[in-house]
């Protein structure tokens, strides 16, 4: 039996309580399951750039912890390694911003992800896509 | 006399100064001149991932953040609309970051930009390609 | 009334026919309405590289089509400014490879499309993602 | 040994001749030692799209061609598992554009390139990243 066949325990919970820079940045994860995760952020007055709204920094670092949620899912640890993101709309001070993970494609050592970051009114604000490496090893609980 | 002919007072200074997310992130601006700047953080133990190395997405915004200065650079406002970054190798707790933007092509409403994120021994960390919309107003002093 | 609210005629048939490069290569164009295009080729044995698998250059092109006739197809000349390509699956000679471009936001300059490439059995060879430039001008016909 | 450490016999030349997609397409491949690659084509009328320059399927797969024979020169078998593209000039038929692959990391599975495309003029067209999965293999000669 390989790793990748044996029953896992991804605790996404005692991740996120590690994932320090996005904790403090007030990224919460809402959901993570194999294959998809998605993850919150409330924009505030300490998140804007030097035009007074919300900084790419910000938004990407949302997304890409959907990505590294939904890419840690299998319970194997995965990095990322190469991420593509496009700017799409602005966002406020006080607007919500959820990021949404999904596998597009997964094999051996490499998977691939899409995600889509949107604020409450449904407008896109970005789209990110993402190339995994699966180091093998048990993602650490 | 167009705006992009008049002489122009670019003060990446008092740009930084309202850069509120990457200034609060400890991220700073070394260098801003046309065409090309360089930013530099020292990483912190709240700049962590849940591997306990460094969050891509400060890298990210490092990376980032000098894409913004070296875009607005030339006086005019320009907005990053599109980013690629590839993951090369990770920094740890006290490494400092360095990131060199360098314009690598412009034309009327488009500008292109690489930026090389090296550590202290010299190792590339991350290496970022950029687009940015150039809107044609000035950049807001 | 501006150029951008005039009916157009999107002729797809006749871009195609000036589009000698995919052409020439065997790819069609399924389908071109606002904002979404579909081509399609079927690999052959002038299509492969040095490892006797479909040329990544073919799967590109045949995105790179889709996301051509996706962003012009409102009528109004648009340029492919960036794009980003994952690759899945191989593809062998005699797959038919389908793409189908979908626009995901639009601005009055901007627009960004993202790209699948899936073959008959429906693995996701590749996904692009791409952003157009509008020129404002109209589609030549 | 491990085969990272053998030495190695990388025949471009062989490999070219295989390569049949680029060849027909009028691509030479002008030097490849590790790390390293240059490629080379001529525009034609039977390049253009349809607006009626160089398709950006022909500059991509340039640029492709350099980057696969960079990656592969170790001796090693490498596929790209992800490019971006910025297309920043425009090629008419007549120009000679040439392709630079350069390796900026590498490591056991994974390597990252950038490749520049220019016209005789010196313009940069289009800038490419790229990256690689090594598969371990010896490329086949």
């Amino acid at each position: 039996m390989s790793v990748s066949d044996m029953p896992v325990a991804f605790d996404a919970a005692a991740l996120a309580r590690r994932d320090i820079f996005a904790r403090d940045l007030g990224i919460e994860v809402v959901e993570a399951v194999p294959g998809r995760a998605v993850t919150r952020v409330r924009v505030e007055a300490r998140h804007v750039n030097f035009n007074g709204v919300c900084h790419g920094g910000l938004t990407f670092t949302l997304a890409d912890a959907a990505f590294g949620y939904a890419c840690n899912s299998h319970g194997i640890m995965s990095a990322g390694i190469d991420v593509h993101m496009m700017y799409n709309a602005a966002a406020q001070v006080g607007d919500v911003l959820t990021a949404t993970a999904t596998e597009i494609a997964r094999s051996a050592r490499i998977a691939n992800y899409r995600v889509d970051v949107v604020r409450t009114d449904g407008t896109l604000v970005a789209g990110m896509s993402g190339t995994a490496f699966i180091t093998g090893k048990p993602t650490a609980a």
